[in-house]
């Protein structure tokens, strides 16, 4: 007899630890604590009992703003989290090898939190959990310790089959960018440059915002690489033989886009009301508007995988990892639109 | 007997027609009929009379904001454009060839307005204005008639004799910003950057700031160029081998700096309070902040000439230009940024 699936309501999010010596177990318990002004979804944290509970000690000793000690809860099946989860945080261990201090890394913990992230996409994909929210990771250490993915996203596309082009979606609540290009030197970025990499992104991103965020059509915007959009050539041809190719390939599949747009005056207010995503040709082109617009509430999201997952646009801050300071706002945003997202692609897989 | 110059507080501010198909008049005309709100200082229009009175009956018959139908004087010389000025519009007459058609360029009518920006720059050279406020131009139809400079910048610096390196910055009551490459694509922007350019347009630009702006000491922030600004070497090396040299340089100069930062977060609003200016790399680094915190009150401004000048941060706008729908607010914060500088410049040097 085959098990019905859990209905989307019923699910809990996965959130990772990230790095231990980050502010990922200090934001996710400040998360937990404005659960109901969020009206976030329930989550639980996969970690090590101790470091959280330690975390707990310093915040409460740092942090007059927390009023309460907030109640942990140790689970060993991600369904009991929805039911505990508004009394008590639901952390499912994942034991450290090593006592944390805030701020100094240990690579003798990065198999700790890789296990982490292989957990929560287990979960994920075994129906036991909603979506992965993924705190973030310090990779120089975990590449100390082995890890031979270039990041986060590169690991979480091969724990996911590894047949999946992962794309990357920043969003701010006022505009949504997908970098075609991300991590590598400017110019590299313009030289591997193609109009099948645009397409395919675009694609992607258009499925996306369909089947996960409710537009319908979604409607794209495609930057141009050059000041102006290369002012009809006169300031450079990429437009001209590698983006225009791409918008004209998007409209032959039925892709509502327009472009190539001078890419500094498309994230201003009124050109923003035009499209529902920019898809930008490098990762500053993307993430200057995105950060400028709404840094707290930055979200950073992969699309293209078979499971729903987003993470804080910030990285590890071990800085001020001891401070108690930590902003959990950025986390907040994840974990909203991570369960936004995946109800809504349950919603849709549902209808169709 | 050698002639005293006339107070700063008694001379007017140039401004030029610009392109007389496009908006640059009808802004004028709103800008000064908005002079008292926005505490403006006087200053006259260098314009064709019949063009200024055809755009006038145009305005008040399509935009029922403007109330009253505004008061031209035509003036012989600036210094009577400031006992006039609450009264009346000023229009320092320079014919055109034709009768404009909104929105339709003709290079019969550029020879009058290249003649309207050599009027401007002799009359602030010579003491009779205070500074220099350029409507935008339509550089197509002025190089079909034998313009021979990439743009109005240049032919501002040869107008002022040549041996002064204009820098652009933009701004807006959020940001400035100065893009040490410009108008080039972005391939041979990053092909012809060097240590020297980014020492010069920075020395340019704090000593701007701290004589025309009262800024004191300035404080600079210099942009890296490839994604998390090279992540020590990872992602690029431009910041080790191009950038860091400059800002070593800076500094032995004396001048308040830091970097080089990631692009993508050195505009939110946190990282704007620790400086002043901003010294990008390329156009669309510097230009997609400034647009997205201030698209409607951009200010061009010319740095390193001897004189004052500012221009709206947008173009011709030939699309609208029959419509009566412009917004003026761009010129209005050039024309007040124009006041405010050339005062501050005059005083720092009565002062000195």
């Amino acid at each position: 007899m085959a098990m019905a699936r859990t209905a989307p309501n019923r699910l809990p999010i996965a959130l990772t630890m990230g790095e231990p010596a980050g502010i990922g177990v200090e934001i996710a318990i400040k998360a937990w604590f404005r659960r109901a002004m969020h009206d976030l979804s329930p989550f639980y944290l996969i970690a090590d009992p101790d470091h959280v509970r330690a975390t707990v000690r310093r915040l409460t000793a740092l942090d007059t703003r927390l009023r309460s000690t907030p109640v942990l809860a140790e689970i060993k099946n991600p369904s009991e989290a929805v039911d505990c989860f508004d009394q008590a945080l639901p952390i499912y261990p994942q034991p450290l090898k090593c006592k944390v201090q805030p701020g100094k890394l240990n690579k003798a913990n990065a198999s700790s939190v890789l296990k982490s992230i292989e957990q929560a996409v287990a979960h994920v994909r075994s129906g036991m959990a909603l979506a992965l929210v993924t705190n973030p990771i310090q990779k120089s250490v975990l590449y100390d310790a082995g890890f031979a993915h270039p990041g986060h996203t590169e690991f979480l596309a091969e724990l996911c089959g590894g047949e999946h082009i992962p794309v990357m979606m920043l969003s701010c609540p006022d505009l949504k960018a997908v970098p075609v290009t991300i991590h590598m030197p400017l110019c590299d970025a313009m030289a591997c440059l193609t109009t099948e990499m645009i397409v395919e992104r675009a694609l992607i991103t258009a499925t996306a915002l369909s089947q996960d965020l409710g537009y319908e059509p979604p409607r794209l915007a495609v930057a141009g690489l050059n000041p102006h959009a290369g002012e009809g050539g006169d300031l450079g041809t990429t437009e001209n033989t590698i983006i225009q190719p791409a918008i004209d390939e998007l409209r032959t599949r039925g892709i509502k886009v327009i472009g190539p747009l001078p890419a500094d005056s498309m994230f201003r207010a009124a050109a923003r009301r035009t499209y529902d995503a920019a898809i930008c040709m490098y990762h500053d082109q993307a993430l200057i508007p995105v950060k400028v617009l709404g840094f707290e509430y930055g979200v950073n999201t992969t699309l293209g995988l078979p499971i729903v997952r987003t993470s804080p646009d910030h990285g590890t801050a071990l800085d001020i990892a001891d401070q108690g300071c930590a902003n959990a706002q950025s986390l907040i945003s994840a974990l909203a639109y991570a369960g936004f997202m995946a109800r809504h692609r349950a919603k849709t897989a549902h209808e169709a």
